[in-house]
């Protein structure tokens, strides 16, 4: 039975077409019933949702005459490499699943991202189904395909496209999110809104109390604005040519940062935070976008607690991280910049020496 | 300059069209030019591989003004595991490689598999060459796009499909090549024949003598009638949802031997000869083809110094390895059986007791 509120969001990626369900108390029995290609269901988590909401996803797809194993990983980025990857195959190995099976992922993006990149690579490709439990996850790793681990020298550098067959986005989970995690998914609905869309900004900063407070409502619209936006950039470049580079607005930034606090001290949104205003920074000293802009995008971010500077990073390094980011084409950097308030560019054209001034003027002091 | 011989079969996928050249003394440099599109080439090699070509292809694209850097890795199938895809992965970020990179895998079925994986992987997708230095290799690692790794539970568990940029398949190479891996090569190109071609069986009956002796033209034309079969097959079914399949005569036996004896102990060549000669002996059983036939499969492979019969092991245990084999569909085992001679089909109407006897019948005496 659908809730009654969930809304139903399509990306439109012609064959590989699929659903994003969006509501409270969605049931997964009925929604991913005829997703479910094969009869075996790895469901991959890790030990945080196991105790949350492992066993209602068994019920589930159990429920559904499915063959149901599962496979829980330690909880956090720092595992999101080669080592915690191979769990999974040996996993999908021991379980005797083939050609046909299905791995679904119930967790945030680092689940997401390790049970998507698994299923990309199981017997060259099966099945994938995502129940993102988190915001972040929701807003960011639910639309678009991207899949992948990290490398000691940088995040996500191994991976593949690959997308799911259906996601499932329950606001209801994110009752159990804690605070923290709740902001930093703000980060990528305001990056949506920063990037692409004033009206959503000003819809943000008239109802950022009530998505910091947790309302379901106003939480679940927040998720289908950010996906339509992302799903619309997606169908549109799925391979990340061109315009989907836009979806990186403060992350060359916030990866450099990332890098050098060690995966998981800051998460992944908070980074993105400071990212965006240190590229709403650069962008207002090249003149783009005026000071009163900046002080906007400084606003809503702190509106949603979230980090507008980041810990003193010595500028040499934090360069060196930067170039280590994908976003780097034969050795020039492209940035993604604010040309306007809602209106993002992918540029190598700016001042260098105006970059660097950014970078510094959002640290705090050693 | 290109080999007056040279022949040139295109790969028809689409957008992912791509060019194989078969010839002696080809020149990289002139071939590779117009396929090598940034300005970073990893050249994937190993140890054996190293002393003998590495040189000759780090100065031909150096020529071409590329930056050049090499990964050489351990020489065997027993290295084709996910430490040793690492190891590349390791060698990419190092040498600080983008995603506009060229992965060139030098060296046999091992190599193009690695290294075309991590190509798959690396960024979530980068260039991919291949110069295949065996004749395995060069008639079936060549086409299809098919990359991967091992995992202790099974062979080729883990990997993408990937196609590469171009393949030059020089039959000057083979001269180093031991006289078993040539063998171990001509079990695949044996396979085409089998499968789908009787007229090639007739011409490699005349020829085979002259291939174990490694004549470079007789050898060139076995590369270009194999590949050009291969090549049609993939191009109808490029994800292995049918016909492909045929491609797998003699391996699901084949695999069961390899994984029982351990992976690099029998050549993957030497295992599919034997497999294909089980595969045969099971036709004949359910009376699909000729004593007389089944006698004609196992003289060509023997000519060409190849196994007709492989170790006493254990049947349950045989089986259960083939069991493991990813031509499992939903635990009913599909196998490659030969209709007529030059004919195979996908079927799992067998009887079973027929196919123990043909695994029984072809195993030397414990």
């Amino acid at each position: 039975m659908a809730s009654e509120n969930m809304q139903t969001l399509h990306v439109e990626l012609g064959d590989r077409r699929y659903p994003i369900f969006i509501g409270s108390d969605l049931n997964p029995q009925t929604l991913l019933e005829p997703y479910i290609k094969g009869k075996q269901v790895m469901i991959v988590t890790n030990t945080t949702i196991e105790k949350l909401y492992l066993q209602h996803y068994v019920d589930a797809v159990s429920a559904l005459g499915k063959t149901v194993a599962t496979c829980v990983l330690d909880d956090g980025e720092k595992y999101k490499d080669i080592e915690h990857l191979n769990l999974i195959f040996d996993a999908l190995l021991e379980a005797g699943f083939n050609r046909d099976c299905t791995v679904l992922a119930l967790g945030g993006g680092v689940i997401g991202d390790m049970a998507g990149f698994a299923s990309a690579c199981f017997q060259r490709g099966v099945y994938f189904i995502q129940v993102p439990t988190t915001l972040l996850s929701q807003v960011d790793s639910s639309v678009g395909g991207k899949t992948g681990i990290n490398h000691p020298l940088g995040k996500n550098m191994i991976g593949a496209f690959k997308q799911p067959q259906v996601v499932l986005a329950d606001m209801s989970q994110l009752k159990t999110l804690p605070p923290r995690e709740l902001s930093a998914g703000l980060a990528e609905v305001i990056k949506y809104a920063l990037l692409g869309d004033a009206d959503f900004l000003v819809w943000l900063e008239q109802n950022m109390d009530g998505l910091i407070a947790g309302d379901a409502t106003l939480l679940a619209e927040a998720v289908y604005r950010s996906c339509a936006h992302k799903a619309r950039i997606v169908a549109n470049d799925e391979k990340e040519q061109g315009e989907r580079a836009l979806l990186n607005l403060g992350h060359t930034f916030g990866h450099a940062i990332e890098s050098y606090l060690g995966y998981g001290v800051w998460l992944h949104g908070e980074a993105v935070a400071t990212g965006m205003v240190m590229a709403a920074d650069l962008s207002c000293r090249m003149g783009w976008i005026s000071d009163e802009d900046l002080q906007r995008t400084k606003k809503i971010i702190q509106r949603a607690n979230l980090p507008v500077a980041c810990p003193a990073i010595p500028l040499d390094e934090f360069l060196a991280y930067m170039s280590h980011d994908k976003k780097v084409l034969n050795g020039q950097l492209r940035l993604i910049l604010m040309k306007k308030m809602g209106q993002a560019v992918i540029t190598k054209d700016f001042d260098v020496e105006f970059m660097k001034q950014a970078i510094l003027a959002n640290q705090l002091s050693a």
